[in-house]
């Protein structure tokens, strides 16, 4: 099966949680969007009125007759047949809690920059995102920090599940947009610092980050870099 | 099977979602934490280390020797369950993307009163909550109701899921939260207004609605009603 990938072409955004877990695999798939035609194939899909599924918005995954939305039920599809998933009900259940409390940590880093509106500019809400960022810095990052470490602790294993990348994605993230704040916290959840080396280590997905595949963090995606949201320079 | 709900006491909340689902079907279910003891053990699951499997907030769900946690998760597992989620993958899929559009859905409704921080009072973030109801009103609003709109429109089937429960409850919340808009806005979007009624007169689930097992909305839960929030009261 070749997987059809349709994502935003210039950011890591959603779709890098759906490409880790094919990079992981090592599963044969096209980044549709990031093709010549293919940024008009997404269009069409979002704004024709051909399918009978519709997705809200990107991501969205094209497997054989099926197309699926929303990041964490593609990974629910995908995560058994890259065996990134455990075999049975319970644990299948147990990675897509994770994944869907990472979708809510999500919303919260992107809310860090668009406090007030997902249609207007940074510029425009400013002082917002400084209050945000400052409760996102003291209260939520330490509270999400802390249940995947206590989580980790809970259910040590050695298998790696998809839900494993999108943390390793999560701190990645953090890193790149936090750098004061996460300097400050990392050495609290040794158990989330281990698992994102131990994911950044494997090799199909260490060949994936150093290729050109990977698209740099950028201002345009989730996690950005605002000094002035970052540690130390907040209210 | 007798499964066991645990959710904040007071609000309608996440937990409802859950809730219709449960009264819908005529399953049998405790709503744990509004017995006398039951807040206490919702928190020994919360601030306790027995589980391996913890959840990062309510509502969970206890079914035998699972505990499940995320709304989505839940309504995930109790769908097959319950008869209220197709048999083949690809519909369960399809509701369950649905069901993921809701929750950011419902993100976005509870961060018109909250745009700064959920931990502080509305009180504490009036001005920004006015900036994001406006945005809320006029962009995000129309969107999510046009987009499930457009999927009644396209698969028009007679079959009830969980996903057609949650969309009734959102309705009902938009109408406590933000009566002015709803009035000036509904007649766009038939589809979701006639989906609403079908839903609101199924027999259990109008029983259930005028039972006191119905928690009224409030000013603690996901929808509340601030007039200057509503339409015409917005910046």
């Amino acid at each position: 099966m070749r997987y059809e990938l349709y994502y935003w072409p210039s950011i890591q955004g959603r779709g890098e949680f759906v490409r880790l877990a094919l990079e992981d695999a090592g599963a044969p798939y096209v980044d549709v969007a990031r093709r010549p035609p293919g940024m008009k194939a997404m269009l069409r899909f979002l704004e024709g009125d051909a399918l009978k599924t519709p997705p809200f918005a990107p991501p969205f995954l094209r497997a054989g007759g099926l197309l699926i939305a929303q990041t964490a039920n593609i990974l629910l599809y995908l995560g058994p047949r890259l065996r990134l998933a455990p075999k049975s009900e319970a644990g299948r259940l147990w990675v897509h809690q994770l994944q869907l409390t990472i979708a809510d940590w999500l919303v919260e880093v992107h809310d860090v920059h668009h406090p007030i509106g997902s249609g207007l500019y940074y510029e425009d809400q400013k002082p917002e995102s400084r209050r945000r960022a400052a409760d996102f810095r003291k209260n939520r990052l330490p509270k999400f920090l802390g249940y995947f470490e206590e989580a980790l602790k809970r259910k040590a294993s050695g298998k790696i599940t998809y839900a494993h990348l999108s943390l390793f994605q999560v701190v990645e993230g953090l890193r790149y947009a936090f750098p004061g704040t996460m300097r400050k916290l990392e050495r609290r959840y040794p158990r989330v610092i281990e698992l994102h080396e131990r994911v950044a280590s494997r090799p199909r997905l260490a060949a994936y980050l150093a290729s050109k595949r990977r698209i740099p963090f950028n201002r345009q995606g989730i996690f950005r870099h605002y000094p002035e949201l970052d540690a130390g320079n907040g209210p």
